[in-house]
């Protein structure tokens, strides 16, 4: 098999310094700057928000996320 | 056993740089370009939308989708 | 322990190039032409059409389905 | 430690052939013949109903059950 | 570490023969005598009668229980 | 990494013999002397009581709990 | 693959002896000091307060916390 592609943890890893948006399981939304994650797709965030809808609604700061929690990641562009 | 078939990774090989529909548990869609996955179905999706019914409620550029939440990918055709 | 009996794998062998119906934990319903699959029980459909009950709602194509997400699988006889 | 005791296996090994009914995660219940099973409890099932209380609602005939969706087995007697 | 106590595979062997009370997630509750079980704490039980509060509903005879049902097992005193 | 801490299971393992709430999946509260537990975190509790905020509603004895229930377990001060 | 970051590990690390909010599967959160943690994300808190929005609700003292449990912990700035 030939990945002619991006893996998954290469694109977190560009991203690491970068605004993201993370959802979760159960609907919650948060986003941040990643600076950090493992190859379970646990997750560090700084300077972390709590999303409804387009609105902050919580600011946590630095926050760790269990990768089993997790939906998606999505880059800020 | 004999595979007389194509297996499921192969499958999303071939699908590499095409649209793809991904379900998610819980009801979500989102279509995107498939630019990468890895063997726990991890993906990469380019120019994501949200979709509910037919329609794109939402755009999240480059996404991460991790494995554990799909129910399905199918490649446009 | 003898297994004087059919494994679940070679029952999903014999099903290739048959139509099966697939049932989803939530409930979904998915039939078309089994295609492949691999040990996970990941599975690839060809044709493949949505039922709510015994009506075809809406047609997929080629789908990859994640073996995590399925309670049965069931061939056409 | 010693186990005076009958293991899960065993017993499935004893039931094949057996019309079996299958409890799963969600509350639907199917009874069939048991055919096959593997160390995952996946299931292999002949002849399977589904049921609604006593009653039986759908027919499907072959029907393999991924183990992971299995809540209980009980043998008829 | 010290283990000064007992485990939980051992309570499980020394209730071999013995009437216990099961519970599975979503709430349902079965009492039987078990005869049997494995390290995944896959049950079996016999003369097994399904309860509602106090009341059994339901008898079932052999079952075999998946250990990832179960939340608790309580052997009668 | 240095752990300047105290790890979960020493915790247990001091815990042993004394009073402990078990928080479960699904919100049901157990309170019980811990008289055992294992690496999975399965807990084996002596004279066992259900809770409904903080009155005893039902006794059950000893009990094995399966770890992947349990949300959290504080010992009695 | 670099990792210009800090793991998520490290960063509990970090946290030992802070307060940290943990927020639960099904919508649960506590406050406490961090006292211990494995690789599984298992925690130990001390002092610990089950909060309701910004109110402490309960008070448990030392718990532990599974971390199959856990969707996030945020360090206290």
């Amino acid at each position: 098999m030939i990945f002619m592609a991006q893996r998954p943890l290469d694109v977190l890893n560009r991203a690491l310094g970068s605004s993201v948006l993370v959802g979760l399981k159960g609907g919650r939304e948060f986003r941040g700057k990643l600076s950090g994650f493992d190859m379970h797709i646990n997750l560090v965030l700084e300077e972390t928000d709590e999303l409804q809808g387009h609105e902050a609604v919580k600011r946590y700061g630095t926050m760790v996320i269990r990768g089993d929690s997790v939906i998606f990641i999505s880059p800020a562009e």
